[in-house]
């Protein structure tokens, strides 16, 4: 084992309240960088759920934007469609939060724990689980995972108690954690971090980053 | 001086395409936030100069977008309007790169040493300079510091011999520099690192930032 580890990134937009949470995003693929890793970011080919003007908070009503193309942003435009992802490319997966991780990946921001997974992430992710590589979620993501995998997978979304009953209603099990802190399900080699579930600092965020990124490696055997 | 260092953050946008390059500036309010310091994120209340698709690289036609209002993605709503900027309240000001420093900070992408600035940006930048407050600018936003101080000020922006030439046509002196390098004008305390004006890893862009920071607190006497 030479060669770089190679890390598929989803993102699910570009912004904490529509799309990927930017920090969140920039931090893993700086965590990724720093520890040797290459990337590859995709997003879904598909409309966004709404656009928030991050300014005041409220809906852009009459606007509409792609995920995929707003996810570029954060990517400098070196970003695939989750169409074309392929389990046998990468050794592991990491989704970054943001609302974008609860409202276009999965439905969760509105349907709770009866929420839907966007087609092309729960194919992603049930294919990186199938062929046994590790799976790494931030902020609100792991609520897809509690979702897709339900059944007393562990994860984490920090402290947030009605986010954490949503979570065991899916069948997972909670267990919390605090600022750069990781909770990792070594048999479902799934590894969660709170970052901004938490009211948090930017270092901190670094933090719950590469903490996510290190247990990833370690169940990678590196 | 107790106190935190308070740092101002000037965005233009959100995307390298048409706006503030968004590792550069998450990695500075990083590196801000690491070394101690506070920060307050900023931008011009007014329309991008146009919008790039960041998937295809194509203009957007027909779609418009308002620099404070994409910024504000960046920080997480957490932004003032540049008309609300006083010198007086911070101690440094940092202005990220991305075409959006010499597109809606400037025209100098489009009329290169012959560029106007963005009236509140010039104000913003003249008030810390009259105040004696060091100013940092990343990748390409020191052509706006160039084209506003002029009379031999030294700056980077890398290697790039077009830009460089531009940068001297304005009055400038222009000092290569490489990877994380920053050049540091102690006479008008200023500081400038090329960042993605280098093809760069993203950990190359944290240590631009980061020793941008360091040098800015250095002038700072601290």
């Amino acid at each position: 084992m030479t060669a770089k580890p190679r890390f598929a990134v989803i993102l699910s937009g570009c912004g904490v309240y529509d799309g990927a949470e930017i920090h969140e995003a920039v931090l893993t693929l700086l965590a990724i960088d720093r520890h040797g890793g290459s990337y590859q970011c995709f997003a879904p080919d598909r409309a966004q759920m709404h656009v928030i003007n991050h300014l005041t908070g409220q809906e852009a009503a009459g606007e509409s934007r792609n995920v995929l193309v707003e996810s570029a942003r954060i990517a400098r435009g070196n970003i695939k469609s989750l169409a074309d992802f392929n389990a046998a490319e990468v050794d592991a997966l990491i989704l970054p939060g943001g609302f974008g991780a609860a409202k276009n990946l999965c439905t969760f921001a509105t349907q709770g724990p009866e929420c839907q997974v966007d087609p092309a992430t729960e194919k992603a992710v049930k294919a990186m689980a199938a062929a046994g590589k590790p799976i790494g979620a931030l902020c609100i993501a792991p609520a897809l995972l509690a979702r897709i995998f339900g059944h007393g997978i562990d994860v984490t979304v920090g402290k947030d108690e009605g986010t954490a009953k949503a979570i065991v209603a899916m069948g997972a099990k909670h267990t919390e954690a605090g600022h750069g802190g990781v909770v990792v399900d070594k048999g479902r080699k799934v590894v969660t971090s709170p970052c901004y579930m938490l009211d948090s600092s930017i270092s901190q965020i670094a933090d719950g980053a590469e903490n996510t990124v290190k247990a990833l490696l370690t169940l990678m055997g590196r």
